[in-house]
């Protein structure tokens, strides 16, 4: 039984895009009219003058979003009531994200809630959701996370110490719109800690067991675009930043399954509470024995790109915390199947993790 | 002002998939019960097992499409007529395309035509389809001509001696289903022809004047794939059947423009009949002045797999049908400039073009 795969039905990308967002939104609010539209906006924006450029009409909502840490349960729920509350029973015309990994993650599941009953909690995991989200676009102002073209909408679940993602085709965005003006501006640290996911999730995909010639094709040239901005001289020319927009949207659609880098990301997010993006960098950083290649051409990227990654983040922790990075790793059973075989805990002992960890 | 690429919607791949096609149907039926299926099949399949094999039900309609001959304006008339008197009326649950390019682009051409008043001949060119079509499923039977993913479905005008297609969002595809066991009996020729049009349309595309980086992406993955298959040992392992599926779907998602291939290969279809996959062969045998790397590798390809191109298929025509292949060929500006700039006349003449007809 193969899986049918869905894809983001529209996109739209070029140097200064946005000003047509009003015309892709245009025959939405036709169809509904007096609708109104959610914009869900990283909180970065908020004091700059990009709102005042978005077609945002009066009786629409703007939702600022709080990325100063990933989505979790909770905030998705808390956003979920504001949105609906704000709705009062109405349909809205559209959910458009603007922003990066997060905030597209948090109107995808935002977007699932305002149509399908109960909590974030309900629906992480494969398939669970059942009724079809509001229409969404997707304006990434940051690339790498591919989080616009992906199926999945990540969530920490604090309770269950877990990283995981609402994945249903009903997460996708209907639109994509793809401006790589929108990250000129972007710091250069972040630019790279971020962008470089793509490259992390595709060379996982790549060199796991479980394989796809389709998704393997998308990912082969994900990762093939994220080589070449990184090993550029200038990862940030206004040619480079449309190809990294391109490799994050084609890394969404490989969708690939993840190797041992993710685990490892996962319980530094979980624990620390750090970014996906930086704790994938953190994670490479120590698997120099997993993935030898990959690990040489990324330590040539930072070199390339002048870009720190300082020791010592895991130093000092207490007991129970580096046990917590531990356990939030080795949850992962899938991914880390994918890479290690059925055996991983023979390689991934308790204390060879957690060495690791230490390394960082 | 940027475009709006729409894709497929949904795409399933796998050896043996053909077997979910129910499957693929059953939310159809079950949102129009009652309602016909029409199945457009190549009229190869016609005497083979392969229909007792569809989940074709005794309400639905199916119709061989002879494909002898390229789609004509004439043809698509007359296959939408007959779908019509069937239909009587009803609106058909899906289409489904089971075959080539020349069945896949009769059941765009016709999808159009049931919603859409007129002939066909109204709808060649750019936009002009104004209702959506019917919910369309395409299952290629032969890789290469990417008609399964792209917005165009092409047809020959006899009375313009124009080969153009209804290039519309709404031509395009809903569903493709991919299944590489489909290929594994197809002639070693005709799969050789059929699938180096990939091969074409991506170098003729990467080596124009009009460019698109997310275009490029798309065309350079499916480019390498065409090189990877017809460069191989053998073209035709269970692989590479598996990797010439996806260059052609990838190809026809890069929709780029074509260049000089295309024109000289549409006059050899305008007038002598001849297939496109075959006529493009033909059409880069003598460009070699114009396309020095492609044409080396296209002649490495040739050598490779042991398929012959027989000279003489231009000898001894008529002054009449070396200037209506001449017409037929200059007729196509937007390619030709594409490649050669707006001065193409300067290089093109009619007797440089003649001459390379009278080589082939």
């Amino acid at each position: 039984m193969y899986r049918n795969a869905k894809n983001v039905s529209y996109y739209m990308i070029g140097d200064g895009a946005l000003d047509q967002l009003g015309e892709l939104l245009a025959p939405r609010r036709d169809a509904m009219p007096d609708q109104p539209a959610v914009f869900f906006i990283d909180h970065y924006f908020e004091k700059t003058d990009l709102v005042s450029r978005l077609p945002v009409q009066e009786w629409d909502m703007v939702l600022y979003i709080d990325t100063t840490n990933e989505p979790t349960c909770e905030s998705v729920d808390a956003y979920s009531d504001k949105v609906k509350k704000f709705l009062n029973g109405q349909k809205p015309c559209a959910l458009v994200a603007l922003g990066g990994g997060s905030t597209m993650d948090t109107c995808k599941c935002v977007g699932n809630l305002l149509t399908n009953p109960g909590k974030a909690t309900d629906y992480q995991g494969w398939d669970l959701v059942k009724n079809p989200a509001p229409y969404k676009i997707a304006v990434p102002t940051i690339s790498g996370t591919g989080s616009e073209s992906s199926r999945t909408g990540i969530i920490c679940n604090e309770a269950k110490k877990l990283k995981l993602g609402m994945n249903s085709d009903y997460s996708m965005f209907d639109q994509v719109l793809l401006d790589p003006r929108l990250t000129a501006s972007v710091p250069r640290d972040q630019y790279f800690y971020t962008g470089v996911d793509t490259f992390m999730h595709c060379f996982e995909s790549l060199s796991g067991n479980y394989r796809n010639t389709i998704v393997d094709s998308f990912a082969e040239k994900a990762l093939d675009l994220s080589k070449e901005v990184f090993l550029s001289d200038d990862m940030m020319s206004d040619h480079n930043r449309e190809l990294l927009m391109i490799a994050s949207f084609k890394g969404g659609m490989a969708a690939g399954f993840v190797g041992v880098v993710h685990p490892l990301s996962a319980g530094l997010s979980m624990v620390l509470g750090m970014h996906h993006g930086i704790a994938n960098c953190y994670a490479l950083s120590v698997l120099e024995d997993i993935y030898p290649e990959p690990y040489k051409v990324f330590m040539e990227m930072l070199a390339k790109q002048k870009i720190s990654l300082p020791k010592g983040i895991c130093k000092n922790l207490s007991p129970e915390q580096y046990d917590a990075l531990y356990e939030a790793s080795i949850v992962h059973e899938k991914p880390l199947i994918n890479r290690l075989g059925e055996n991983y805990r023979d390689i991934l002992t308790k204390e060879n993790v957690i060495e690791r960890f230490k390394r960082m």
